[in-house]
């Protein structure tokens, strides 16, 4: 059986009504919906329309304020702090990234931090934000732990997003979204749902040790970081910026999305950094230069038996100019959420 | 028989009458010196006087110019470009670091980059300039390619490092200076000499696909990313930001500071970057709550057999006491070079 196909525009505006039905204003609904809409047409089905029903319970149960605003606590020429106000993540961090674009015109560099925040979803959306408009833009954020420090027995630190966009001249935007845990909690799920082994250097179970039993995740044990302390190591520049820096929620103070009272707010943090190469880039064409260095890259000798060499974002790029004309092919696990979402907001599901 | 102990004065001392000897102005061979012998406290004895002879043979053979200083290319409130004109390639980084302090403290952020550079040693060293005075730090370059991109070959990025720095209010700088590489080259080529195979992740061989054979590196493959598409991914953010917004050369344009012709410039490029928390932290004492995260890490619970956690940069900040109190114990590798560089300046070895 085939995947569902659904167009952008609809998907876009079942997650705009399933919003504004949950009191969203229509600027911030419609953001909200455009940010995971296309995070689906890039094929990051992890973090798109997937999520609404979860964002849609907090929404409900007041965690998240459908109403009010981000508010500037205090701000400078290349800098801000905004405070999420427990809104929705999404319209704020767009409105986040489009202050640190717009002054990093002015100042060559700006950094937009945010606290008392949410899950904010594909960070690569944020980042992409900058590079769309012919800057380099850098987006992250904090979440409560899950992942090991080297030597732990627990999560020490959020699987903390790292994305970064930089414009091309020639080739769409080099687009690279990461989290800094080895591999996502879903491949761990996925494995034990279906009752199989995962490979010894995902996670650690209960006693800190590397295990290749995925039962007991997540309720025992912690995703590995990438790359052992090279990873771990990220994750704390990451929580620097995103949280010790703006005053949001550290570790264990930030509280799941998800899985935690759907009545408090989780207290995130998120860092944006926006680079203008109009102003940086000492002369000569910023862009080009990193055209020229992905047609060096695809024109690189391959390994026997690989037929391209891709760019972080090519793929994604591919799938989204596909899914944009084609229609979207939502996976199977997408579904049920989002019926749930229909189900919660009175609306026919979309699928 | 264990290792040589010099002291850290001493070993100083001679790395700078080797600059002096080999015509580098009295203020870049003391400050050059100093980052040598630091990065040799530290215990990373890979990026430290280890290299000075290697140095001081491009400043004879004037790849690198003894005189002469680093230009502004052009410069904002917020940012600069620095043109290296061809120096040693670390008191030329540490202005660039320091020019970023003192406007991070004026602007919040700022921005210096660097082209016609040459190799800088450790990146860790410039990002702790900016902890040392209460600053976030962060420093990369980018450097001849020696690692592959998933599918490749052979190389197709330099092992392009990236280091940060965060002061702590009751504890060393939190610090973190790697590499994109999975692991160092010298690992491949210690394992070749030892005639001893490889793990099976480290390297391609010439037909671009992982081999645990060390003999043909690096006539032959390249080492592979860490992470895979994420160090790639990573690689190519410092590339960005250290040569396409500088006008440094890129990747097969960076000439090998020790194995290309030492008459000619290498074309490096370099990113500096400072965030001053006292501009940017809204409320509260920044270097404190980063304190009490690693607080928190060191309170979390182990895994069987580990005695404790680190944060990083925690093991070399105690090598650094230990080192700069008793002496640095130079392992053996460094000694041949240190001879070679006490050689070509006429002076007794400092070992």
């Amino acid at each position: 059986m085939s995947a569902p196909l659904v167009s952008f525009s609809d998907l876009r505006e079942f997650a705009r009504s399933c919003y504004t039905r949950a009191g969203v204003a229509e600027e911030e609904a419609a953001i909200g919906a455009e940010v995971l809409a296309t995070t689906d047409a890039w094929g990051v089905f992890t973090h798109g329309t997937k999520l609404l029903a979860g964002y849609l319970k907090r929404l409900r149960a007041g965690g998240l304020h459908p109403s009010g605003s981000p508010k500037v606590v205090r701000e400078g020429g290349a800098w801000v702090v905004f405070d999420g106000n427990s809104t929705l993540a999404h319209p704020t961090s767009v409105k986040a990234m489009q202050w640190a674009i717009q002054r990093a015109r002015i100042h060559g560099l700006a950094y937009a931090g945010l606290r008392n925040s949410c899950h904010f979803g594909a960070a690569g959306y944020y980042a992409w934000l900058a590079a769309r408009e012919g800057l380099i833009g850098v987006a992250m954020a904090n979440d409560i732990p899950s992942v090991a420090a080297p030597g732990s027995r627990g999560a020490v630190t959020g699987s903390n997003p790292l994305a970064y966009a930089i414009p091309a001249r020639r080739h769409d935007p080099i687009l690279l979204d990461m989290s800094i845990a080895k591999v996502a909690g879903g491949k761990v799920f996925a494995a034990r749902a279906r009752g199989e082994p995962i490979p010894g250097d995902w996670i650690i179970g209960a006693d800190g040790c590397p295990t290749s039993d995925p039962s007991r995740f997540p309720m025992e044990g912690a995703l590995l970081p990438m790359a052992g302390h090279k990873g771990y190591g990220l994750a704390l520049l990451i929580e620097s910026l995103s949280a010790l820096l703006t005053g949001a929620s550290m570790t264990w103070g930030v509280r799941s999305w998800s899985h935690h009272d759907p009545g408090l707010p989780t207290l995130h943090g998120a860092a944006f950094l926006a680079m203008d190469p109009a102003v940086l880039a000492v002369e000569g064409d910023f862009a080009e230069r990193v055209s020229s260095l992905i047609d060096e890259i695809h024109a690189s000798p391959r390994a026997d038996g690989v037929e391209r060499l891709y760019v972080p974002g090519e793929i994604e790029w591919e799938r989204y100019r596909q899914q944009i004309a084609e229609g979207i092919a939502l996976p199977p696990d997408v579904i049920p959420p989002l019926r749930e979402a229909a189900a919660l907001s009175g609306l026919a599901s979309v699928v």
